[in-house]
């Protein structure tokens, strides 16, 4: 039963077949954002934090950082983001880059295990990333496309990851610290991809003992009330036995779905954590502010799950 | 690949596995309504009336017709009901009663093909309910349990599902009219409730070929927020392949969540429901207001899907 163990100086967080599932935080990234970008080319990392910040109190158990802006030192914003976000929160991190230097950087800076994102099954990606996997013992997503491009069919993607699997061994990297990423495709492209990716997904869970992930919103790409779709999509790849996802915890809904998924996938024993979600939230300025996580108070109507 | 088909005079609906979720409204029903069940008793059937108008605008393409009150001739009631709503409304019926001679008259003063609500493995219930079922050529529930009570073993209740399949082919009654009921537990009593009825409803599909349904408002029983644990229940149920259930189709956000998990579940073509759904209403009042599911109006907000 595959545990991948991911860490920040001060918390461990484990993806794994009988843990809670483990929402990713998305929002570190400019791609479409101008502002943050500029911000990001400019070295100010206000929005760094407040995005951080966000994302914990709605949610995320761990954030991906994705720095990217063309034309800048990405090596030395990767680095700086990742000793400013360590010195302001306590989630393990995601270092998302598709610049090795930027990855080399963003793990030097890095105190704990994070998770690299990622390598393909590409020969230049695989001989680029595992070894610095392997060097600085940490976890990474392998995503399941190749030279060849991405194959449209679910059991060619499975081979591509299983390949990906057996290489990373060749350097001493465990199978429980590749999380595999099957590519969500849209619905609204292929009509088959969800489909394909819960049949896939339980595949690499019961053949290759992988954890999973993916990139959550790219399955409505053009569709009308995309939360909708993402909302029922969690639940179905949760039943399927995808372990964690890279998305956005401020969509409406998609937390609390998650949440009962987790619990209806037998992953919350007791509903502890859906009872302990249903409590009414302390009143703000009311005795005992200081308290956090405080109990009961204050009445029956319950927060939204 | 098992396909059950329901019909009123004027529609014909289909449960498959390649067809869209059929959701069973289960509102006409006067457990725990005490209001409702006076008036069934003294033969006033408006809120039957105005239930099934109400759950067919909510998205029901099947409703439900359960009119057992203790002390009265429900045979009698089930019959005037029965008769009353298919001159009221065009969606084909469920005819649910504990009653042997309830389920009979509503038999015989239907017209079309209805789905009889139920039998169990019990030798009683089968010899009085498969004999009916077969005489009326119609489809049948079947729940998984016997004499000894509901097991806790998904396996268990898997091969008692079979033994009704079986014992319904000697009365001539094919398995795509056998549509079962895995029973589905409370997930705050049995904590591998929902995974248990995943894997059931994989099995009943893959090997026994038969069209699967539950009660969906069970496995939520006794938590907090319960809508939002029906949402994500749903459609997990339905990425393991379960193709329909008797629910209540006001709770809010339940339908568009079905809707959604059909179309990534590969069963609504080019998403071309998903996007029909999310076009603005037609204006109340506006012109051409007669006409019926009229086209696009009224600038860019959509319905909520």
């Amino acid at each position: 039963m595959a545990r991948t163990i991911l860490a920040s100086p001060t918390q461990e967080v484990v993806i794994g077949f009988d843990q809670p599932f483990v929402m990713i935080g998305e929002r570190i990234n400019p791609t479409n954002r101008p502002k943050f970008a500029k911000e990001l080319a400019e070295g100010n990392y206000w929005r760094v934090i407040a995005e951080a910040k966000k994302q914990i109190a709605a949610g995320a158990q761990v954030l991906d950082v994705n720095v990217g802006v063309p034309l800048t030192d990405e090596a030395k914003i990767m680095s700086e983001v990742i000793t400013l976000l360590q010195s302001e929160v306590d989630v393990p991190l995601v270092i998302d880059s598709s610049v090795l230097d930027a990855l080399e950087s963003g793990l030097a800076a890095y105190k704990g295990r994070p998770l690299v994102n990622s390598t393909t099954a590409e020969e230049e990606s695989m001989q680029r990333i595992l070894p610095l996997v392997a060097k600085y013992d940490c976890a990474v997503v392998a995503i399941s496309n190749d030279e060849t491009g991405i194959s449209e069919d679910p059991d060619v993607r499975f081979e591509i990851a299983k390949r990906i699997v057996h290489r990373a061994a060749d350097y001493g990297i465990k199978a429980e610290d590749v999380v595999v990423d099957p590519l969500v495709m849209p619905i609204g492209a292929i009509n088959s991809a969800g489909r394909d990716v819960f049949r896939l997904v339980r595949r690499l869970r019961e053949e290759l003992g992988v954890n999973t992930t993916c990139g959550a919103s790219n399955v409505a790409f053009g569709l009308p009330n995309r939360h909708a779709v993402h909302n029922a999509f969690l639940p179905m790849v949760q039943a399927s036995g995808m372990t964690s996802a890279i998305l956005n915890v401020y969509d409406e809904g998609l937390v609390p779905a998650i949440k009962a998924a987790d619990m209806l996938a037998g992953n919350d024993p007791n509903c502890a954590n859906w009872i302990a979600r249903s409590r009414p939230k302390p009143v703000e300025g009311a005795e005992g502010e200081g308290r956090r996580g405080g109990g009961r108070r204050g009445g029956r109507s319950g927060r939204r799950g």
